[in-house]
């Protein structure tokens, strides 16, 4: 079954393998002179060839006598050579883009595989979404490795997804080519209060000797982090202090430590292991979420890896952990993760170990990257028209949508939520706002915008209201369809014209992100597939973010990526007040309030 | 599959064991105040505390909140407490014993887990003689982890086997419970000859995505053991100098550093790692093959760590290499190997970290031993009929039964078995013999014996004669059953009539090994189980083999082990020059040779 990841199984490739190591058959490329760095005894082996036959790897070591007249010579000029780069943890969504351009932005920084757990498209579109996602991926030489959600919906009973995952479709999917475990079990209560759901969806992946991924975020790491690894959780990526990354590594949990574009956890994790004496084969680097500019600018795993060093690990150990060691956390690594014979010759050439500047992407035997550009063309997927037409709004959105009715009051004393800047959490506050001709008003004197979340997957209608302070706009709207978890469409702003126009905005062009000001879009991200993702090339994608970014910023807002902060305001499993489509939910509590306190 | 090493898979008690942990249900056992060895982070964590419930690891850390009244706690009082030890590779056969009683010897020793191949019984009884040991390994607390023959017969047509296993045999048993991966492909010419048999049993075994084990005996580690390693195996506990296992480790495959009862290769291989600055994740302790007197005096695994201490191995990197590495090795570190949440509760407890004196042994959450004892009772097996009656030889052995004749001739040139002491390689030598009545003389004044194997399997009457030197016998005579790896009955001696009678002991009493003298039994160990083992306990083994090496030092023989030098005479796939039912065989050409020379 793991065996699909590669050309074709080593069971009907061993043969030859076999052949070409012992000089009997030509390989079909031969890779001579590189520095090797060897995952597996953590050493740098100078002067090293490896021959590579129907994709995986016959022979590292002399290999001269592997060479015929058909065999390619690469010539790695005494380079390093490391086993291509494993992402543990990855949501293509939060890119934005296709997975085959996703494939295409991060495969010449040296990505051969991803571990992606498609959350996003899944609350919207259920397993047919995840399906178009693994198909997208086939036209590609990424190997796309893939998780099924385990939280769809992230909240039961507190807001209106597009679907909802049990413990049979868990099943289902663990049959499934490209499936290699469960997505991010984020309902951590659910296994600490033994629930039927959380242990089932956990359950039914172990039953198919497949790896439960975690999702821990509670700075406990006594009781609570034990019972939720003792029911089969392997890793989790939501370690934000050190101690946290070490408790899980001393419970025989990967830590995967996590450098995305909003969180940047790296700094203060690694020193679970540079200020520690401990065995460093539980720890893993991962980027769970990425922007199209990080992925430009920065790189993927590549750029994580030069951050690791950057924060005191050496660069072999850092190599390791998006290997060998991220392959033994998804015990794959009879299949990846080393440069070893029988393996998927799967092989990244770095100029520099410090830098590492990738140079060259070889993926089952292709050559695939070269400085920085694909050298072998990616099929483009045209996803299916329901996934391009996920806008299902009951009623036309209109300024009236927007009326916070308060009838026969003067004042009302309302239900606040006050965003964190670059923190999850929000504050709950009570403030005193104006009521005139029987509708609330939101006031930018104390920064209290009004909010807004229509369900958009199942025409329901239904409608949740809100106030939303700490953003600092004093002017014009922002609207979104990317908004965890159920990406209903959400809109938040100063007054009700701009808010109808950036919710329309978004209606027209079947989902995305928005800011408008005055009855003008100043800033657009179009995001069809699902409303979550597009089509278009990164660096057009980039482009579009940059500039939606800067029209947050001409309409007040200064705080780092106040999308990512916006999206996150129905998130409801999140402290301490959230808004879903459904209402205001207090998220200590986990019930639902009312907008105005009596 | 692998989750049936427990006493319930982990899906069918995570609920309890998350509500342990949460203090919601009491544990059925903690253990308190331990010096806890943390092999994921190779660490020792001070006074920890362990809760177990339903077989299975519930918390690591503080405990308190785990006790109700029907807890029973262990107070570990400061000792340390390690993962149950693992052996890697082991054929229970060597023992002499049965697995019931060999697990009686080595679980109070710290053992919990063995990788087990039963090669030796399947030459004679086949998969049946599998199936018969696995069943009665079920009435032990031991987990008997199977590996299915790879290699029956060892020698195709060059011997009669009682069995022969193919690709379709390996792929039915890749079904059963108990089988976790494919025994040691001794057969490496014939992966690297891309046989169809070596690669068909290494795919199936693939294709259950289990994990093939190895045997690479050659000093070549360049194209042959790559060659070897691309086929898919994954493991290999042949190395005998350091730069071996080097090689190994460092091309990906488990090098599992064996310390037998025969064969020491500690003292050499540990340099790989003590001389060299490497990652030890990829090495290994193994037994292979232990004598009843070893187990007896040394113990098991944790003598071998005690060896791996002495020569330079820190004690929690040797800890780990019984226990994270070996699980990882197999790919069942989810379920065995550290002292995690969610594992099976295997726990030993050591008074020193440098003596490893192991004073209790938990498996699946009981006690099971407890100062060299085992508290629990194991229930005895009986062998089938056809396991305990497997002599079957076609003619009443006699005294003629051993005459070699060379009719018309004074002498003969003989081609000689030359055997080297401690090792297990012969020599081929051509040494005159004197011919009487037209049968060839063995000489001892020139040490030189008369050998002969007789098939023992299917009455086919097949019997090889040759002649043999090296062992210094003067007089009397010697037989096996233990007699590689296709266990015909082997007679070597000074005359024919101690020879007959040798031969006969062993018809009489369903196998074994003997040493006779002027018609008297001076050493007898039965071994009615295929000719290989007996139902008598460890302590009577011990006795009764000590009295049989005594008796080979008797009639003239002083070299270590000579019983196992001697079973090693029909093992036709070492060099130089082995005697099977069939003949004598060049072992370097692969063909049968005529006694005589020309």
């Amino acid at each position: 079954m793991f065996n699909k990841f590669n050309i074709k199984p080593l069971w009907e490739t061993s043969k030859t393998l076999s052949a070409v190591a012992q000089g009997f058959k030509p390989a079909d490329i031969v890779i001579t002179n590189a520095k090797l760095i060897n995952v597996c005894t953590r050493e740098v082996m100078d002067n090293t060839d490896v021959a590579i036959s129907m994709g995986r790897i016959a022979l590292v070591g002399d290999a001269k006598h592997c060479i015929g007249d058909e065999t390619k010579v690469i010539d790695a000029n005494g380079q390093y050579i490391a086993p291509g780069f494993l992402d543990g943890h990855i949501h293509v969504e939060s890119s934005m883009l296709s997975v085959s351009e996703y494939a295409r932005s991060v495969v010449p920084h040296g990505t051969v595989g991803i571990y992606m757990d498609p959350h996003e498209i899944c609350n919207v579109l259920g397993l047919n979404g995840v399906k178009y996602m693994i198909e997208d991926g086939k036209g590609t030489p990424l190997k796309n490795m893939v998780t099924t959600p385990s939280c769809v919906p992230a909240m039961p009973g507190f807001e209106d997804t597009g679907a909802s995952v049990g413990p049979k479709d868990v099943a289902e999917t663990m049959e499934w080519d490209s499936v290699v475990g469960l997505g991010e079990m984020m309902n951590f209560p659910g296994i600490l209060f033994s629930t039927d759901h959380a242990h089932g969806v956990v359950g039914e992946t172990l039953k198919a000797n497949k790896v439960v991924t975690g999702h821990y975020s509670l700075p406990e790491t006594g009781k609570g982090l034990n019972g939720y690894i003792a029911s089969g959780v392997r890793c989790c990526h939501e370690s934000t202090r050190a101690e946290d990354a070490l408790a899980k590594m001393r419970l025989g949990m990967y830590a995967m430590f996590r450098e995305g574009s909003a969180w940047h956890d790296l700094k203060e994790v690694s020193k679970s292991i540079t200020e520690n004496e401990v065995d460093s084969r539980f720890a893993v680097l991962i980027s769970d979420d990425t922007h199209p500019h990080t992925l430009l600018k920065d790189g993927h795993l590549d750029h994580i890896i030069r951050r690791a060093i950057v924060e005191g690990i050496d660069p072999l150990v850092a190599i390791q952990m998006v290997t060998i060691n991220c392959a033994q956390c998804f015990r794959m690594d009879h299949e990846l993760g080393s440069i070893t014979p029988g393996k998927c010759a799967d092989i990244v050439f770095i100029d520099d170990l410090n830098k590492v500047n990738v140079t060259k992407v070889i993926i089952d035997g292709n050559l695939v990257a070269e400085n920085g550009k694909m050298t072998t063309t990616i099929e483009k997927y045209q996803y299916p028209e329901d996934a391009m037409n996920s806008m299902h709004i009951k009623d036309k959105i209109t300024v009236e949508s927007f009326n916070i009715l308060a009838e026969e009051k003067d004042k009302v004393t309302a239900r606040v939520m006050e965003i964190i800047p670059a923190r999850v959490g929000t504050y709950e506050r009570h403030i005193e706002l104006e009521v005139i001709d029987g509708k609330v008003q939101c006031d930018t004197s104390k920064d209290v915008l009004k909010a807004a979340v229509f369900e958009r997957h199942h025409e329901t209608g239904k409608i949740g209201y809100g106030f939303v302070k700490g953003f600092g706009i004093k002017e014009g709207a922002m609207a979104a369809t990317v908004a965890h978890d159920a990406h209903n469409l959400l809109v938040v702003g100063t007054n009700d014209e701009d808010m109808a126009l950036a919710a329309n905005t978004l209606v027209e062009c079947g989902g995305g992100m928005v800011v408008v000001r005055n009855g003008q879009v100043l800033g657009l991200v179009p995001l069809p597939i699902a409303g979550l993702m597009s089509d278009r090339p990164l660096e057009e994608m980039a482009e579009k973010v940059e500039r939606l970014d800067k029209a947050w910023k001409e309409i007040g807002c200064d705080i780092v990526s106040p999308f990512m902060t916006m999206a996150l305001i129905p998130l409801a499993c999140l402290p301490e007040l959230r808004l879903t489509n459904r209402g205001l939910v207090d998220c200590n509590k986990f019930e639902f309030v009312s907008l105005f306190v009596e």
